[in-house]
Order: C-alpha cells, then structure tokens, then sequence
C-alpha cells in the first residue's frame, strides 16, 4: 500500500511541476504561437506553397527544442508530414497527438481588421489566421508535452506526434502516409483539438464529426463570351443556367433534392436528441454565434440538430462573368459553383458524389454543357461516448478548467478521424478548444488566450490520467473517481 | 441644264477625288487606327481613368489634323466629350456624327490570342479591344471626312463631330452635355456606326434596337462569413438564396417572370415579320456566330426575333464566396449578380427598374436581406425604314460595297439614339460595319479590314448623297434613282 501511495504521489508531484513550469513560461509560449501563427500556411493556394513548407520546418525545430525524439518532415506530392516522438514510459500506453499547421485561405482579406498573418493580442485574444484553426490547439499541445518533459523530466505516457499541412484542402496525402508509416504510429488512441467548446468556461469533447466531400461544377454555353444585347434571349446563358441547376438542389422544405441523398442517414435514438437538446447550444446561441437574424434548414429539428447529425449541401463560391466595377453586357461561355456536402453516418462520400454527379446529368439544360469535379472525401465519424479515454479526457478539463465538459457532436469535419480507425484501428478524442465567436474560416479568427493557459493545463492532465488506470500502482478510491459523464447513457 | 448638269458633275468629281485619296492612303489610315486601338480606354474600371483621358486628347488633335475645326474636349463627371464641326456646305443638311471611343473590359484576359491593346494583323483582320466597337467604325467616317477635305477640298454637307468616352457604362453624363449643346449640335440626322452588318458583303442598316437596363442584386446573410461545417444547414447561405431568386427570373418557357414585364411590348406586323425572316439572320446563322450547340429562349419565334424584338434578362456576372484554387468550406456573409435588362418599344427601362425590385423584395427569403442597384437605363429606338436619309444610305452601301443593304433590328443598345430623338428631335441611322464574328465584348476582338476600307468608301459616298436631292442642281432622272429598298413597307 505504501509502495502505491508514492507512486501515485510521484505522479502527482509530476503534474503538479508540469503546471509550475507552464504558469511560468506563459510569456513565452504566447510569443512562440504568434511566430507560429505568423506563417501564411495556405494550402489550398499554390502561391503558399514555400510558406507551407517553412511553416513545417519551424514546427520540426520546434519539436526537437522542447525534447521530442526521431523528428522527421516527409515532403508528399503537396505539403509535408510532420512526426516526432517519446516512447520512454514503459509499460504505459501511446498516445497520437495530431493537429495540422494549414490553415484557410483569407479572403475576404478587406474585412480582417488587422494583417491574417501578422498576429496581434487585442483584449483576451490573438487574432489571426489559424491562432485557433488549428496551430493554437495544436500548439496547447505541445507546450503541455515540454512541460512535462522540461518542468518534470518526462512523459506519463508515450507519444508520437503528426502534424499536417493538408486538412484544410481534405488530407489529400495522408491516408496513403498513415498506411505506409503504420508502425511508427502505432498507439492505442488518438487525440485531436480542432473542435469547438459551448463556452469560454464551457469545455467540450466532440464524440461525433460530419464528413465532407466538395464539389466543383461548371456549366459551358457558348464558345467565346457573347454580347448580352446581340444575343440575349436567344443564346442560353451559363450563369442563369448554373442558378437554375443550383436552385433545384433544395427543395421548398429546405432538404437537399438530390435523390438517394438522405437513403442512408441514420436516425438518431431518443436518449441522444435529450441529450443534445440538454447540453448542446441552443438556436438562439447558434443564431448568435453566426450573427445572422434567423435560423434556417429541414423542418422539426433544432438548429444544433440540422448542424450535427442532419447531411448539409452548401454552395461556397460562385464564379463566371464579369464581377468588377460597373456593369459588363455579357453572356459569359462559362460558370462554375464550388459545392460543399457535409455527411452523417452512414453516408458514403463516394456514393453522394454518384448521386450529384447523376442529378446534375439529369437537370442540366440541353443547351450547355456540364462537367462535375469531386475534389476532396472524407468520411463522417462517431466515437462511442463510453470509451475510457473520454472518461480520462473529461476529468482532465476538470482539472483544467474547473467544469465538466458536455458531449458534443459538430457539423464540422477532421478526414483524419476516420482514417484513424480504418488504417491504425484506433479511436479518437476530440477535445477542442476553439470558441464559437473564434471566427473559424472566416476574418478576423482569434483564439482566446485564457483558453489557451487552460488547454496547456488540460494536456497535461489528460496525459497523467491516461496512465493505465489498471495498472497496480492506481489506488481503487482513484478508479472508483472516474468522473461520471453527464448523460453518458446517449 | 448644262448648268444643272456639270454641278453634277463637279459633286461626282469631288468624290471620285476623295475615293482617290483614301485608296491612296489605306496603308496609313490602318496604322492610324492601330494607334488609336493601342489606347486603353476602358471606361468601366477606374484604373483606366487616365487612359480614357489620353485617348480622348489624341482623337482631339487627331480631329484637328484632318482639318475639322472647333474642337473641343469637354469634361463631364467621369469621362471627357470630344466635338468638331465643319460648317461650310452653305444651304446643304448637317449631320452629326457620333461615335464612341470607350471600350468594354478585357476579361477573360486569358482568352486572348494576342494582347487587347496590342492590336495586330492577322490574316485580313485587325484584333484588339475596340478594333470594331467603336473605334474602327467611328475612325471609317473620319477617313472619309478626311478624304473629302484633303482629297476634293471640302466636303459636300455640313459636318458636327460628337464622340464619348461612356457608351460602355451608358452614356450617363452624355444627356446632360446634349441639352446643354443643343445650339452647336444642331443638325438635321445624326449617324451612327456601332452596329452590324451581316457578313463582309452583306451590308445592313439597323432600324431598331434594344433598350438596356444594368442591374446589381446583392444578397447579405450572416453577419460573418461562416464555416460551412459548423452552420450549414441551419443558417442560410446568400449565394443559395442569390441562386434561387436568380433561378425564379425565368419561367419553365424561358420567358422573364417578373410581373406586368411584357405589359409594354408591342408586337410588330406581320408584314415586318415577313420582312425579317426574308433578310434577317435564319437560326442557323446566330447558333454559329454564337458558337453555340443550339439556340435558346421564348418558344414561337426565331432567334432573330428573340433577339430583335423580344426583351430578355441575362445575367452578367455572380460573385461572392471563395473562388480561388481548391476548396473553401464558406458560407459568405453576401453574395452579388449584375444583371442587364434588353428592352424593347414601348418599355421603359425605369419602370422596368421598378417591376424588378419589387419582384425581388417579394420572392426575398426571409433568413436574408436583399439590396437592389441600377447602374444604367437607355429607352429603346426604331426610327422609321421610309425616312429619306435612310434611303441615301442604302444608295451610298450600293457604291461602298456594291450590294443593297437589308433593314435589320438590333438586340443591341445605343443608348444617345433616343437622346438624339428627344434632346435634338432628330433621327439616326445606324450604318454599321461590324461583323457577326467580330467578337464584341468578347475575347479576340477584331475588325475586317475590308470592311474598313468598304466603309470609308460608304461614308464618302453618304455624305454626297445627303447633299440635298431637292436642289435645283440635281436632275430629275437622279431623284428618281432613288434606291428601291427590298420589302420597304414594313
């Protein structure tokens, strides 16, 4: 009994260094995530590309400055890999830490009150682009891992890091990477923090992720841009018949019409829509959060409802015609619409990327022509809420932020969640620390620096409570503490 | 007689001169247009404020070295109005030229054989943006005036030059300048050459054209641009709502929807329709100028009719969203489309304007918020195909180009015609020289070059027979030689 109280006050004292020495370096683990932030890490925008690859090397210095080991950049057909790792806990489990470095593209840049990539602190939050999506929430991270390693001397448990510079553009690379780097990335479970918490103080673990597969359409009439008085009325017109293919894409009920589309959506049980109803945002909060007058969607659902467990069709960017100053009489040859789909089990990218591509065939005018790219998949995910390393992830904000963390499912979409549990049969925690009003994709995206304090300490105990609980060292008062979930029975 | 007779002949020698001079200098008259074409005078973008402005000076003191006298360059809100005159036909009519120096914008640059202000020969074609709208027809007419003066000593009408650097934007500071001048633009016809003719050797006079109408709908929604992830399907996205509205312009029978839209239109005769479909252009021929699969819109009618004497709506541009490489996962806080109305006898574009917006403000969903923009409105033309000034034209095709002109109605807008009506109570006629292939407003626009030497010949000849046929000097046997213009009774 002596022997396991030691050891169990070791591991404590561990934390509690761990916390000494991350209160103390809260300075400069700020200044470091504004150089991270500072990196105009576009992926989705050629142009970037050198500032993607820099943006790698730094995270790789990084990790070999704050004690990881086996640090390696493997460049892909796009953007490269980021590993590193610390496999010196004997005995105790392995942890996959990922994030991604990418981050959006800016525009509309006019709107940013200040530069996207030069990084400021106004009030409680750093603004800029990817201070929260996702090199914040990565960076928590990290700085919980030096903590451990500088301010206690090691790691509770194991850990191999991958870091991404392809998510935001679908994780085109990846897969093939995790296949092929399998057992250097073997671990027992994953985490991720690239989702969103109810609250300042209201943390959050994401047990469920839409999946994503977008879409390019382009609609061709004539050979050459005509003159809109010399042919109007007469020559169909690519942007009114891209409007009209677009608009029969929802129904008058708001559902999306493509047919098939909603075949294999799963309903969801009672208990879950209680739960949801109970803990998740409410229409007003999401309304809020949007800053838009109204919600909108399918009839007899909440709003938080159509967002996380309902499919979604999206049109994200219009194109074709003149748009500049002034007026151009012009019926262009072409236009294009870039189309987003969000998915729920137990949609299958492949299949709704059939089904649109044999709708848009089906409702295209005889007089234009269309052609239909898919540009990127990814497959929705659930975790079983019951899992121990929720449980372990749920006393950790606890310590972290002085609150339980409700259970959530978000509409938005991680690719690498799903290839987790298909190529290392693994599951994930998604313990985000992104704020509703953090601005995601959008202008002016900040995160909220007490959040980030907070993360840091979080880590670090949601490392020290993923130390086997069964290992003999671990009191059974301490076991029985497994902190009960607030309507885990969903 | 002899009197009668050699004053004949004295006219005829004048032209015979003046034909004699502009075959003489073709090779100079291309290189002067070239340089002309070289001007930048994009009068809808703001960047080429300057441009507009320098190609106005030089077409000034071009004015001036042909030996046109009082030439003016006066200032107005955006672009500057050029004028000259020459006042010395004592007791023969006045015609007011006009034409335009502005040019449509360039995009898609891309497409673009060579570059738009670069212009270059290629086979028997001048390329370059403005090659034939408006400056290669409007500099034909200031050949030939040079021809005249330089070549025979004078020139047999009076002459007033009016040239503007707005038709591309709608004439909009140009009604302003015409009432204001009045006295120095006193004339009995004006004539214009900013129209089409139906192949190289197949003149036509235009006798009717369109109205026209610039729109712009703009569609606001959250007050953010919003990850399409975390809120779509539960906040509605402008560029749907943008789509759907646009979708809800036209009818399944491709007729415009809006509300009392066709009140106005009036029909035309059948002796016209009889008329247009002997000398217009069959189907055949619009598919091909348009390089398109097939034709389109109201059922019913020919293309040509669509085009002539039908109204229509086109879409000329959407915006909003992301547009770049890639995907971006948006939902855009708005979400643009400019619009161009055609219009034809008796609509008026401004009430036109106001059928619009209340359409809009009705079929608006309620989730967003909808703002309407005019941008331009000309009222639509017909000038009567008996008027004699009509009939001197088609006399001056026949020695221009050795073949009879057809009456042709335009689907295009010359928006100073109906000023013309209504400021100075005078008629124009349309002489136009451009191709069908000519790609106005389109990538690769080019002018024929014969063509360009045909109407300088046409021109000269117009001029001569304008002069007036009721003078004494003129023979019976000439009146009554008065072009017969095929199926003139429509």
């Amino acid at each position: 009994m002596e022997g396991e109280m030691s050891l169990t006050a070791t591991k404590s004292q561990a934390q509690t260094k761990a916390r000494a020495f991350a209160t103390a370096s809260a300075d400069r683990f700020l200044s470091e995530l504004i150089r991270f932030v500072r990196f105009p890490s576009v992926s989705a925008q050629p142009q970037h590309a050198d500032d993607v690859k820099r943006c790698a090397a730094w995270l790789a210095r990084h990790l070999q400055s704050i004690g990881l080991e086996n640090v390696t950049v493997t460049p892909t057909a796009r953007h490269p890999i980021v590993c590193a790792n610390w496999r010196h806990a004997r005995g105790q489990p392995t942890v996959l830490l990922y994030g991604h470095y990418d981050v959006q593209p800016v525009d509309p840049l006019s709107e940013w009150r200040s530069p996207p990539f030069d990084p400021v602190v106004r009030g409680e939050n750093l603004f800029g682009r990817g201070a929260s999506d996702d090199k914040g929430q990565l960076f928590a991270h990290l700085k919980a891992l030096e903590s451990c390693l500088r301010g206690a001397g090691g790691l509770p448990v194991n850990v191999v890091c991958l870091f991404e510079g392809e998510e935001e553009i679908g994780s085109t690379n990846l897969a093939r990477f995790l296949t092929g780097a399998r057992d250097d990335l073997a671990a027992d479970v994953a985490v991720i923090s690239d989702t969103r918490m109810l609250g300042a103080n209201r943390p959050a673990i994401t047990y469920g992720l839409r999946g994503a597969l977008s879409m390019e359409l382009e609609v061709r009439g004539p050979g050459t841009d005509l003159h809109s008085g010399n042919f109007g009325g007469a020559i169909h017109n690519p942007l009114q018949a891209l409007c009209e293919m677009l608009a029969e894409l929802h129904g008058a009920d708001q559902r999306v019409t493509i047919p098939g589309f909603y075949d294999r959506v799963r309903n969801i049980s009672r208990n879950e829509r209680a739960y949801m109803a109970r803990h998740g945002p409410s229409d007003r909060e999401v309304i809020e959060d949007a800053q838009a007058g109204k919600g909108w969607g399918e009839p007899g659902l909440t709003l938080y409802e159509r967002i996380a467990v309902r499919p979604a069709l999206t049109i994200n960017g219009l194109g074709g015609g003149y748009q500049g100053p002034g007026a151009k009489a012009v019926i262009p040859s072409r236009a294009t619409a870039k189309l987003n789909f969000r998915l729920v089990p137990d949609q299958d990218p492949k299949e709704i990327e059939q089904l649109f591509r044999a709708f848009m065939v089906k409702i295209a005018p005889p007089a234009v022509r269309v052609a239909v790219r898919a540009q990127a998949g990814a497959k929705p995910a659930v975790i079983d809420p019951k899992h121990p390393a929720i449980r372990a992830a749920a006393r950790a904000y606890r310590a972290g932020f002085g609150a339980s963390p409700v259970l959530l499912r978000s509409g938005g979409t991680i690719p690498v969640v799903s290839m987790f549990q298909e190529s290392l049969g693994i599951p994930t925690i998604l313990m985000g620390f992104a704020l509703p009003d953090d601005s995601l994709h959008g202008p002016n995206e900040k995160f909220h620096l007490p959040v980030f304090r907070k993360a840091i300490r979080t880590s670090i105990a949601f490392l020290h409570e993923l130390a086997r609980p069964e290992s003999p060292f671990v009191s059974a008062a301490n076991r029985m503490a497994a902190f009960a979930l607030p309507g885990a029975d969903i």
